[in-house]
């Protein structure tokens, strides 16, 4: 099976890696300007569209690994060739005002929100969710957000105007400020005949609007918040006819509740710790499914935190030498807030993981200190 | 680091797939006509040897999948690039005589034999050794003995001068037949300071001279068999100076002794239950090894079977049903006898393996049943 991936990144080098011994090969098409997969060849957009033509004809079946491509691009792939997840999952996924209605038609608590048009109408919908108790509002366009880019917080209505500039969009989606314990995110997969496997969820540790470190499983979860997790992305998969690996990332707060942010119709990076700590990967698991084959085993095999490696990495033999480390390099050129690789590491207990963890962030320029919501 | 490896088989593309996250980039050098690593560039060895040199300015070190190697072409590269492991390795373990002096020098124990150049001596070594207690002798070439080819069995001194023509060459190695109990294999790895690591021993079960199954870690293995492996590949590894992945075949004899048969300069068939059953896989460690790294843990995780996909498959979707499988393909067409992949498969005890072994070997056309020494 020659499979076509839009987007040639690390995702999409990851995606080959697990694929290979599936019996894949792939190809790329790069709509970036700088592809990185390394890995098959990569077509690069061009303006006339022979090069997505040339790219079509390379492959049985495409998938994507970066969502915020044109739909219209995507509608012309679906037309030609199997594409999944399919072209209404990447049209929801990447307009927050599209998510947030289908979070709320489907009863996934979101934070209060409204949507907005002008300066002013941030202005009003700060001041609304404030009396209504919110500290702050996060103020977001509505589309291309990546990495907290398109972004900014409000502590207060007089903010409106500068962020409404800052962000350049012509419509915001601004939400409450949710007062969270801890991020956490929900991967799971859905096959061609609908059947659903769930990873353990992941801590997730961001710094900067980059995430940092991702710790699975959690020591402390309760059994029933994973299965609403569970509940709210089976939803998700099921309303949207889903066909591939989807993350969703949550809120939890002090009482334990669950409160949405935002999903992704892809492998994510809260996930790269399922590569050496789950039976089947993030990455294997989402080619299962787009092939119609069998879905792999999610279980975690080991309490397992993945460690991004962020604009400048440490030498790979001070890294391999930290117990139990797996290192994850994406071939790329250091530059400052890039993401070059991933260290996963691997523990008996979540108490020595912690310690590994530390040692690990000791040893990468600029990492920031490693910390989790819960004691162990 | 761009590595060369010398050989282009399936053994070279699991070296790059492992390689990739290290940050490695592969070419290969094939001389056998029928390349299929299919993950980087591919030179086909010329008569002028351009092709060589063109390799060669592709990479800044270089390694072997495949041993049988003029080794006047390995002193060629090692003159340029560095080579590991080293032109003295691959030429011990390419001549059966060779190895045997080792074996002999070294005290590592092997089964009684004798160096023969004709018909007749053969006749009178298969007397010779049948008069001390072989049941029959094994008649092997000196060199180029690769998955049974060039090999004899003789049940009476009467079978020489068939034996003789049917293998066809100047020199053979005559050993007794071992009465053994199992077939085992010790996998070690040694870094460019010297530091070794061992895997625990795999159990090998061949049929018609093809490895057919790989179990590890073996449930009745005693401690001391293993550290008396260790021992024996120590010295191998260290008189040597190795630097990557060497495989040393045993037998075990009923009363628990073991017996060196061949040892094979790179990464083995019976290793590849490492990639989803041991912390670090032999090809990860083979490149750490290779690039002057720290190497990587080599504990098994769980009890693991090897299963080869020879001559013909079963649909990927049958395979990826069963039980914690790992399915890996090599990308080859089907033909008779030919290694097209193989699966591994992970379970909490040995006996639950050993369940799902053997529904496995069900699932493949023309897999004989798995068969092994130990009672769980």
């Amino acid at each position: 099976m020659r499979i076509g991936i839009l987007g040639a990144g690390q995702l999409g080098q990851m995606l080959a890696l697990a694929g290979y011994p599936l019996g894949n090969r792939f190809v790329f098409f790069d709509t970036s300007g700088s592809p990185s997969a390394d890995i098959g060849r990569t077509f690069n957009a061009n303006e006339d569209g022979s090069a997505l033509q040339a790219f079509l004809q390379e492959v049985d079946l495409v998938t994507y690994e970066f969502e915020h491509l044109p739909v219209e691009l995507v509608r012309q792939v679906a037309a030609l060739k199997p594409l999944y997840p399919s072209v209404e999952a990447i049209r929801v996924c990447q307009n927050r005002a599209e998510e947030k209605a289908l979070f709320d038609r489907l009863n996934i608590p979101v934070a209060p929100y409204r949507l907005v048009a002008s300066a002013e109408e941030l202005a009003e919908a700060c001041r609304e969710l404030m009396q209504q108790g919110a500290a702050a509002v996060v103020a977001k366009s509505i589309t291309e957000g990546y990495d907290g880019k398109g972004q900014a917080v409000l502590r207060d209505a007089s903010d409106a105007q500068a962020a409404w500039q800052a962000i350049g969009h012509e419509r915001l989606v601004v939400e409450a400020f949710v007062d969270f314990v801890r991020e956490v995110s929900m991967i799971a997969v859905r096959g061609q005949k609908g059947d659903v496997v769930f990873y353990p969820m992941a801590e997730n540790h961001h710094s900067e609007g980059i995430l940092r470190y991702s710790l699975a499983p959690m020591p402390d979860l309760a059994a029933e918040v994973q299965r609403q997790a569970e509940g709210y992305i089976h939803a998700l998969l099921d309303a949207l006819e889903y066909v591939g690996v989807l993350t969703l990332e949550l809120f939890q707060t002090a009482d334990g509740r669950l409160v949405a942010n935002e999903m992704a119709p892809r492998v994510h990076n809260s996930g790269h710790w399922t590569q050496n700590g789950a039976v089947t990967s993030q990455f294997e698991n989402h080619l299962r499914a787009i092939q119609g084959l069998p879905l792999g085993d999610t279980r975690a095999l080991a309490p397992t935190c993945m460690v991004n490696i962020i604009g400048q990495s440490a030498p790979a033999e001070v890294l391999l030498a930290l117990p139990e480390a797996h290192l994850h390099l994406y071939g790329k050129e250091e530059r400052p807030g890039r993401k070059l690789g991933h260290l996963n590491l691997v523990a008996a207990d979540t108490a020595s993981l912690l310690k590994n963890v530390e040692q690990a962030s000791q040893k990468l320029p600029d990492a920031p200190a490693p910390k989790f919501s819960f004691v162990v």
